[in-house]
C-alpha cells in the first residue's frame, strides 16, 4: 500500500493553503475534498477583508486559491472521508472509494450552518429556506425575505439580498447585533432593512413553498406573524468533525495547540474546524502554512 | 489627552492586516509605521505562496494591502516607537514626536536581517554588502557574487540573481540547505548558482567597495578566497522589539498565548516579531486579523 507523507482533508481556504505549501515542501501528498474546492467561502457575495483584495466574492477567490494550487501540481481527489484510524503508527483515512495510509493529516474540514430545529425549516429547504443568499438570492427578486441571525454572514448576507428583493427582516435574539461595526452601519442604514429585536423564529409556514415566519420576542413572549417567501439562516457553525477522535470541545471543534497538533500524534487541525476565536480566510490561510510547518518538523523528527 | 482604543506599532502584513479589521471594527485606532508601510516583504522579488496571487513582488502585494486599509480610511503616522509604558491601566505609546494613549496596543513590528559580525560587513555596507537583492541586485550586472544563508530567503534571492549577475555563490555553513524544497531544486539545477557547503564568511575584503571573501571549511578548517563585488546577507532574523519591555524568548521575540495576548493585558504582539514556528504573508495576516478580535474582547470586557 503506496504511504503518503500527508492527507488534507478538505479544500476551502485552510487545506488549499496547506496544500500550497506541502507541494512547495515537495511532500507526497493529496487534498480530499468532497464538496468541490472552496469550502464555505465560496457562498460569500463580497469578501472586503482578505488582504490584498479590495472587495472580491468567495467563489472567485477560491478560483484563484484553487488556480494557484494547481500550478504547484497539487493533485485533488473528490471523495468524502469517513473516518481516520490510528495503525501502527500511521493514519488510515477511510473514503467511500480508498483508503489512504499517510504519516500525516491535517484536518481542514471546516464547518457548516447550523439549524434551527424549527416547524417547517427541513421540510422547506430549498423551496424557500436557504443557507446560502448569494446561491438563492435571486429567487426573492422583489419579495421580502427574513435573515435569522445578528452576525457578520447574517449582516454581509441581508445586505447583499437588500439589493436584490423588495424588504429585508433580520430577526435577532438579543438588542443587540453581534456583526462588525461597518456592518451594522451599513444595515441599520439601509432603508429597505428592518431589523426585529430580541425575537426568535417558532414556525416556518406554508403550503408548497415558504409564505410566512411566526416569531417570538423573548421578553414579551408576544408572538407575531410575517409574511415572507424566503428565509435566511445564518445562525452559526457546526463543525465537520464527525469522521476523526482526536480531542474535540464541547461544541465538536477540534482542540490543537499553538502549532495545530492535535491530541493524536501526527494529526493536525487547520482553519473552521478548529476551536479558536476567529473564523476568517485570513486566519485560515496562516493556519494553512502553519500546519505544513507543523507537519514537516513532525516528518523530519 | 486623547485616549484611543488601539495603536498597532508597525506597518507589515501583520499590522496592516490589522488597521483592516479595526477599521472595520470602528475602534479609533492609529497604525504608527517608522519607514514606510509594508514591512520586510517589499524587499521580495516573488512572493508565489501568498494564497490568491500566483507570483507577485512583495512591493506590490503590499501596495495592495496598503491600498486596501486607506480605503477603510486607516489613519497612518510615519513615526518610530521609542518606548510603551503602562500608566494607570492605559498604555502610552511614545515616539519622537508625541505620545499617544490607548487602551490596547498590536505590536507588529516585525524583524530585520541579522548581522554576521565579520571584518568588512559594517564597512561595505551600500558599497557591495546588501540585505536586499531585490534593491541593489541591478547593481552587479555581469559580476560575481556571494549570498550568504540557506534558508528561503537566501535562496529566493540567489535565484534572483542569478537572473542579472553573471555568477552567483551561496555559501552555507551546512550540508543542506534549509530552504522549502521547490527552491533548492531551483537554485542546484540552475547553472549560475554554486553552492559552497560547510562554510562560512571569515572577512570581507575590499578597498573601496567589496572585491572578494575569505571563506572557512567549519570541517577542514580550509581557507579559500573568492573574488566577488557584492555579498547578500541572509542569515536569520532579529525581532525589532526592542521598544518593549513584555514578555520574550531569549532571541527577544514576543511570547503570546493563542489569542495572541503578551505578559502585558491590553496588549497583543502579531507577525514577525512573536515567537511562532513560522514568519510568512500568510502567518502575519492570520495573526493581524486574530489581534483584533482579542483586542475586542479585551474592550468589551
Amino acid at each position: 500500500m503506496e504511504v503518503y507523507d500527508l492527507i488534507i482533508v478538505g479544500g476551502g481556504p485552510a487545506g488549499i493553503t496547506a496544500g500550497i505549501y506541502a507541494q512547495r515542501a515537495r511532500l507526497k501528498v493529496v487534498l480530499l475534498e468532497k464538496l468541490g474546492v472552496g469550502g464555505q467561502i465560496v457562498l460569500s457575495d463580497d469578501v472586503e477583508n482578505y488582504p490584498g483584495f479590495r472587495s472580491i466574492s468567495g467563489f472567485e477567490l477560491m478560483q484563484k486559491f484553487e488556480e494557484q494550487a494547481r500550478a504547484f501540481d497539487l493533485t485533488i481527489v473528490d471523495c468524502e472521508v469517513t473516518e481516520i484510524r490510528n495503525e501502527d503508527g500511521y493514519q488510515l483515512v477511510q473514503t467511500h472509494d480508498y483508503d489512504y495510509k499517510t504519516k500525516t493529516v491535517i484536518i481542514a474540514s471546516g464547518a457548516r450552518s447550523r439549524r434551527l430545529g424549527v416547524t417547517g425549516e427541513e421540510e422547506f429547504i430549498g423551496k424557500g429556506v436557504s443557507f446560502c443568499a448569494t446561491c438563492d438570492g435571486f429567487f426573492f427578486r422583489g419579495k421580502d425575505v427574513l435573515v435569522v441571525g445578528g452576525g457578520d454572514s447574517a449582516i454581509t448576507e441581508a445586505l447583499y439580498l437588500a439589493k436584490i428583493v423588495n424588504k429585508v427582516y433580520i430577526v435577532h435574539r438579543r438588542s443587540e447585533l453581534r456583526a462588525t461595526k461597518i456592518l451594522q452601519e451599513r444595515a441599520l442604514e439601509n432603508p429597505k432593512i428592518e431589523v426585529i429585536w430580541d425575537s426568535v423564529v417558532e414556525e416556518i409556514t406554508g403550503s408548497n413553498t415558504v409564505e410566512g415566519v411566526t416569531l417570538r420576542n423573548v421578553v414579551t413572549d408576544e408572538l407575531v406573524e410575517i409574511a415572507v417567501s424566503g428565509v435566511f439562516m445564518y445562525v452559526g457553525l457546526l463543525p465537520n468533525t464527525e469522521f476523526t477522535d482526536v480531542e474535540k470541545d464541547d461544541s465538536g471543534f477540534i482542540i490543537t495547540d499553538m502549532n495545530l497538533a492535535t491530541s493524536v500524534a501526527g494529526v493536525f487541525a487547520a482553519g473552521d474546524c478548529r476551536t479558536t476565536a476567529l473564523r476568517q480566510v485570513a486566519t485560515a490561510v496562516g493556519d494553512g502554512a502553519l500546519a505544513v510547518t507543523s507537519v514537516e518538523r513532525y516528518l523530519n523528527s
